[in-house]
């Protein structure tokens, strides 16, 4: 059902617009598409870092300014659109509706009860009956995916591999509700799981629980698990890791990381291989073949 | 398999060996058990409350000293066995192995390999083949558990019972992997999973993401759930709330609790109730009727 008609011209050759969030990922992707394509950045105001915005083509808009992102997308050809950094959950009462905005309010409302894939997938589907088109990351930008295998000098012990399949069962198991997309086990005693405080800040507690003797656990011990939910809509929110969940992975003691191949975002690779060896961490691409049925 | 026997004495008639963890739970239970049965603690050193111990008769035992204990059980005429208390999961490390424990090192060491449940039953049956018979709080004081029902002047709003019914479904789906006992749900959306931390620390995290932004949700929104694990060994570990349960559900803004009921240790229900009026808060003991099947 579209109410709108976007422009006709070819998605092929028309710009794809890259509605950013916060974080360096929309940077990243932004480069990796450059070369192949048109991209105008739409950056959300109060999210979006405005240094990395300025070297591409781009419009600021307001977190509920569907209309005018509406306007001007079409202005500019777009027919694709793609989300990418990270937002924290916005308030619906930080909304700043344009008139467009407003009509639509008690079904953006109704997005937010529940959790983040239920919010996401509202949003894309208003996407859509407006006659965009929302691509993802991860067909845009293969390149940017963890690949499956090993990228470190440490290798995962039989242990960490016991650790790292309570993990991945675990994630699956809770896919359905919406949580979140981490775990820490260690010793196959699943220790931490990741709700509203995201990867980093969940990282933090473990240290803060090996440092006040509620985990007892040897140094470089403990597994973070990262995975896709089930189910999870690939185009709107995939799981990703940078340095900064190596130091903060290695702030926590843990001997490695491994995350669903394919399914996750590296955000400075080079950056994150170079801090994993330099921690002594591992870092896994887990392939289909190991992810629990 | 009894390695050893223990006293003949009549269970109904011989006392009671009450091994004690942390908190005031130990001694609720010791005053509401001591006007039908004699009762012999068994506190261990570092986590009981030698305040406490003291009113009763009782033995120091350190984590380790299995022989000590089975010895002192004996000649006091113990054959029945109730853990209770807080024990921070200690490492293997923390031992103070006697010459029994010693030889039980390799089997005790297999216990520590997993969740909580797994460690409890472990120990549970090593106590049971050397003559004793663990009983559980929950037979023993049945009037020290959560009753059905609401105990507060708040009840909960539909949305509430939307909440307390996607937490309850939560534990159960990750019951199986020994985790934690605890969820805070708000608008449908699971914001954390209790795991190494403990409930109290959950709640102080939902508190500081509510002052950070990252959680936004009105003053006395959102429900701690509460409740056994499936297949949980009832007689080892009960969740329990107390008036510090509460006081941390209201820092962490949150409209009231939810329990399973017959099920959940109440630590000091006269207090508990005070401070959930006080909060406004609702305290609710959900019976196997809403329990998702």
């Amino acid at each position: 059902m579209m109410s709108d008609t976007a422009s006709t011209a070819l998605p092929e050759q028309s710009p794809l617009a890259l509605v950013c969030g916060g974080g360096t990922l929309p940077f990243a992707v932004a480069k990796a598409l450059i070369r192949r394509r048109r991209i105008v950045l739409f950056p959300i105001h109060g999210w979006a870092d405005p240094g990395g915005v300025a070297e591409y083509r781009h419009h600021w808009v307001k977190f509920g300014q569907f209309g005018l992102f509406c306007r001007t997308a079409r202005a500019e050809g777009c027919r694709d659109v793609t989300f990418i950094g990270s937002v924290i959950r916005p308030s619906p009462w930080q909304l700043r509706p344009d008139l467009k905005t407003l009509r639509l309010l008690p079904r953006i409302m109704r997005c937010f009860r529940g959790g983040d894939d239920h919010l996401l997938s509202g949003i894309a589907s208003i996407f859509e009956e407006h006659g965009f088109r929302v691509v993802g990351v991860r067909d845009l930008a293969p390149q940017i995916l963890m690949p499956e295998g090993l990228l470190t000098r440490r290798r995962p012990s039989n242990r960490d591999y016991a650790d790292i399949q309570k993990g991945l069962s675990l994630l699956k198991a809770i896919s359905a509700f919406d949580v979140g997309q981490a775990t820490v086990v260690h010793a196959e005693r699943v220790l931490a799981v990741e709700g509203a405080e995201g990867t980093d800040r969940m990282l933090e507690r473990i240290a803060l629980l090996r440092r006040s003797g509620h985990i007892k656990a040897g140094n470089r011990q403990g597994v973070l698990v990262k995975a896709a939910k089930d189910g999870q809509d690939l185009r709107l929110d995939l799981p990703s890791i940078g340095p900064q969940t190596v130091d903060a992975a290695a702030r926590a003691g843990l001997a490695g990381i491994a995350v669903g191949a394919d399914k996750t975002v590296l955000a400075d690779p080079c950056a994150l291989q170079r801090a994993a060896d330099a921690h002594g961490l591992f870092v896994l691409g887990v392939g289909s073949t190991m992810l629990p049925q």
